[in-house]
């Protein structure tokens, strides 16, 4: 199984200039069964205003943005995983989707909203899903997703064996550092799509990633510049949970010590 | 306020040799206010048989090496943390100790055993708990523990500000890798204390670590040969959840959405 990360900027609120930068590094990746793209691919991410945010949306069910993908899926025969602004009725989520040569096969709708989202974005509502696309069980996280160790642990629980990762970074080497650490901990593939370019006063960080279930980059691009990367990897390896002989990392868990993890604050 | 890691090698079943070794890397460590001691070092770790931990273990109410780091504690007006391996009743715990000026202020028993030491230790029975010794709120870890992103969250909700972690590594850089990620997505101090030297064998990894609530290495110690840091830090600098403005990493937590975590294996 082949999967890559593409490493792009994607146009503010212009959805047919994106395609267009987007389209030559779908070609490259063109022996991929997984590609991962960045957050609110089809959008851009530093809107003016909560109205240009939703001017840039689309409803799950009628994208444009899923459209294109879908025939790209039909005709390299492969699944996306993309950040998508998704608009349902009068609400926005930053959402992610599951992409397949059929249609949309799954979405996910970001938890952890980072900043100034808050004021654009309702958040998450559907959970964190994994969906079993034949050849590896997908988990998806949304940037800011990824400092909630919760999050890993999970997809991983639901059976994840590569966590897409569609991201917007901005906070420098922070998440590049703790992507592997997490991969690591729960024996997971992670692809971590971030985009690069500046919108207003962001600068977004690069440095996309490959990483495998024992924390090895298998592919990394530079900070600045588009960027795509195709990796052949065995999904299967993230099913082998023993750390050692005598230690499983899910078996050996100790879940009645960690009910703190799901208390609601006071 | 100062803090330390002494790196060593304690001194398989023979507690008096383990104290000749450790007395002068307590003396470096004078003007520490806490000081993190490694797994088990009062009896060592690769023990022949059951038999000979539990010669070598002692009870939490009656230890030499307790009252002996009790002494040092009221001489120099400090705390220490030791891995201690401790016999309670026929049971045997791979424990850790919290030691005061006036006694053992608390103690943590390892909830996730390492390979062989199944054998010989039953699994901890006392959850994570946090001790608050005034200058500091306080947390403690045991070696494999680490792997386990629970134990590090839960302390944190707990009100840990610093956790101090006694270890026994022999998966060379795995820990030493994600400590740091672990203090970051936390936003918590951290004190590995690793051991040196070689058991059977057994070679134990060293490189003890201090990092800094935003992932910074502020200590670390060679990967073999005795060592000892003493760090001063600002343990408010763990009450500060932030990440920006607008982000509290335990507010912006979604309990509700990690049912997953505390459910029990099928």
């Amino acid at each position: 199984m082949h999967i890559a990360y593409i490493q792009f900027a994607p146009a503010l609120a212009d959805l047919e200039a994106t395609l267009e930068r987007l389209r030559p590094f779908l070609e490259k990746c063109a022996n991929a069964d997984l590609i991962v793209l960045p957050e609110l691919c089809n959008s851009g991410y530093n809107f003016s205003s909560r109205k240009q945010a939703a001017a840039a949306a689309e409803p799950y069910r009628r994208s444009r943005f899923i459209d294109v993908l879908v025939e790209h899926c039909r005709q390299r025969d492969c699944r996306v995983v993309s950040g998508f602004n998704e608009r349902d009725g009068d609400t926005l989520f930053n959402a992610a989707v599951l992409i397949g040569p059929d249609g949309p096969l799954g979405r996910y709708r970001k938890l952890h909203l980072f900043k100034d989202e808050k004021d654009i974005f309702a958040p998450g509502d559907l959970g964190l899903p994994v969906f079993d696309v034949g050849m590896a069980k997908i988990g998806m996280l949304v940037c800011f997703d990824w400092i909630f160790p919760e999050t890993w642990r999970v997809l991983t629980l639901r059976g994840a064996e590569i966590i897409c990762h569609a991201a917007n970074l901005v906070l420098p080497g922070m998440a590049q550092r703790a992507v592997p650490v997490q991969a690591m901990m729960n024996r997971v593939f992670v692809v971590t799509a971030n985009r690069v370019g500046a919108e207003g006063r962001l600068t977004f960080t690069g440095a996309s990633l490959i990483v495998d279930p024992l924390g090895e980059v298998l592919a990394a691009a530079p900070q600045e510049g588009p960027h795509a990367a195709v990796v052949e990897i065995n999904p299967l390896r993230a099913r082998d949970k023993m750390v050692t002989p005598r230690n499983h990392l899910i078996s050996d868990r100790r879940p009645a010590e960690y009910a703190a993890l799901v208390k609601s604050p006071e």
